[in-house]
């Protein structure tokens, strides 16, 4: 199967376990509601797409791996959420729509995001086996001070004109990089893969994590508005270093090619299945996507 | 012993844990630096204080329960450090100091606290046991969409007038009396205890928690300033109803008094030992308390 029907098939039964696991982990009202807006604006689903094609490369039961993956798809909208506040990026669209504290109230973001962030651990320490843990304790580095959120405080306090090559890499490995290597090496390690498959993965997701953000950076400036339903040029517009400015277009888009040219390497590492065959394929599209 | 010498002794425990905690999991940076400044403000350690006389309740070694009476206290200064911010409580003042997002800015204090949340799930899961394990859902239970976030959502979105004492009740025992059942009854599991152990706990914590809010409506009236380490009358200000401004001040202190002797009750079931006498001695401490 091409990794693109897999995904065609795949995302309507990652919405539906959103939907499922946030009706068992909270109760009608408004913060559900909040919640489940921002959950169901309409992502690619990247990350827990890229969890159940792991466990699948792993023969792994997808069933097993739906609430690790769905608690990534929790972090990576909770991190949107607070990064879309006023105090932060000052978004006010998101995937087309107002961002969430646009339609909630500032307060009602803050605290839904607080709430996707704790429900998501509550998700994945609930369906925690021995086995699984350390994939719930790389997901945690991941996402936390060491990860996702420290890339959040360098972006923040960074000042652009220090920004070179080096630092934008490291914001960006922790930023994006880290999530993505949580759906990918957190994956196998929920799934007790082994050591030499989990630093593949991990290899793999630190690579299509940079390509991913450099192909963010090159969208901004060629994209229109309403394909990436959001401001075009919004970078720019806050003066920010990002991979264009500091490379040009042209050698950003080489850079991007040889990140994923890289995860493509180490993919040939493991042994061939078609859901290796899909994971190679997919990581053409993190740098071919319009949007 | 008294439970204030155990409380004296285990205090600076508390806080070197913390900080070796935290050494562990964070990196040398501003965000690191954030993280600390609130949760070195000096608060009395209550969360962490109950997780270890519990402990030592059930003869388990404190040096178990460390992990999750940190994780306690960083969930607690998160929601602190995110209450505090002007779209929520709008505090500028926590415990006498400048609240984070005064010393750090917006952004730091949303993030920092971000941070907190996050990596209290990375301790919690790093030690967390087969044996464990109940006890740390059981605290992703209390503060997220169905415990201490809900609270704060509901404390947010329920306006004033509409307010009885069951609302009131019900704000409160989210907001405040979920994590000190996480304190006490998620300890217990932490540890193992037995369903009857865990529910005499949940019980107790639940009683302690109502009594502790009702107190802290009152002494917004009755302390000062220098005292309470914020503006007096903040609720007051704001023309927020409290257990005083419902009940009157005689009839609200008589109803905590009520909560304190229920809590004592529940103990009353415990086989005698001298951490249970200190649990229910501690318990007046909660509605003596001058700040």
């Amino acid at each position: 199967m091409d990794w693109k029907n897999f995904h065609k098939e795949q995302k309507p039964l990652i919405e539906q376990k959103i939907k499922e696991f946030i009706d068992e982990l909270e109760e009608d009202n408004i913060l559900k509601e909040t919640m489940l807006y921002s959950l169901n604006a309409g992502g690619k689903r990247l990350r827990p797409f890229l969890s159940i094609l792991i466990a699948n490369l792993l023969s792994e039961d997808s069933n097993h791996v739906f609430p690790f993956a769905i608690a990534l798809e929790m972090i990576h909208t909770y991190s949107l959420i607070h990064d879309d506040l006023p105090a932060l990026d000052n978004d006010d669209l998101r995937r087309g729509k107002p961002s969430s504290h646009k339609a909630f109230g500032e307060d009602m973001a803050i605290l839904a995001g607080d709430a996707l962030l704790n429900d998501a651990f509550h998700l994945v320490l609930k369906y925690s086996t021995t086995k699984s843990l350390k994939g719930a304790i790389y997901l945690a580095k991941s996402s936390g001070g060491r990860g996702m959120v420290l890339g959040q405080v360098l972006d923040c306090k960074i000042s652009e004109n220090k920004r070179d090559l080096e630092i934008l890499d490291n914001i960006n490995l922790l930023k994006t990089g880290k999530m993505l290597m949580a759906s990918t090496a957190g994956t196998a390690l929920w799934c007790g893969a082994n050591e030499k498959t989990v630093n593949i993965l991990e290899n793999y997701g630190k690579n299509i994590g940079l390509a991913f953000q450099i192909t963010d950076d090159i969208l901004d400036i060629t994209s229109n508005e309403e394909m990436l339903g959001k401001p075009i040029g919004s970078d720019s517009k806050l003066n920010k270093s990002t991979y264009p400015s500091i490379l040009g277009l042209d050698n950003a888009k080489k850079r991007a090619e040889t990140f994923v040219k890289q995860a493509k390497n180490e993919l040939q590492k493991l042994e061939y299945n078609e859901f290796v065959e899909m994971l190679f394929n997919f990581s053409d599209y993190i740098i071919e996507r319009k949007f």
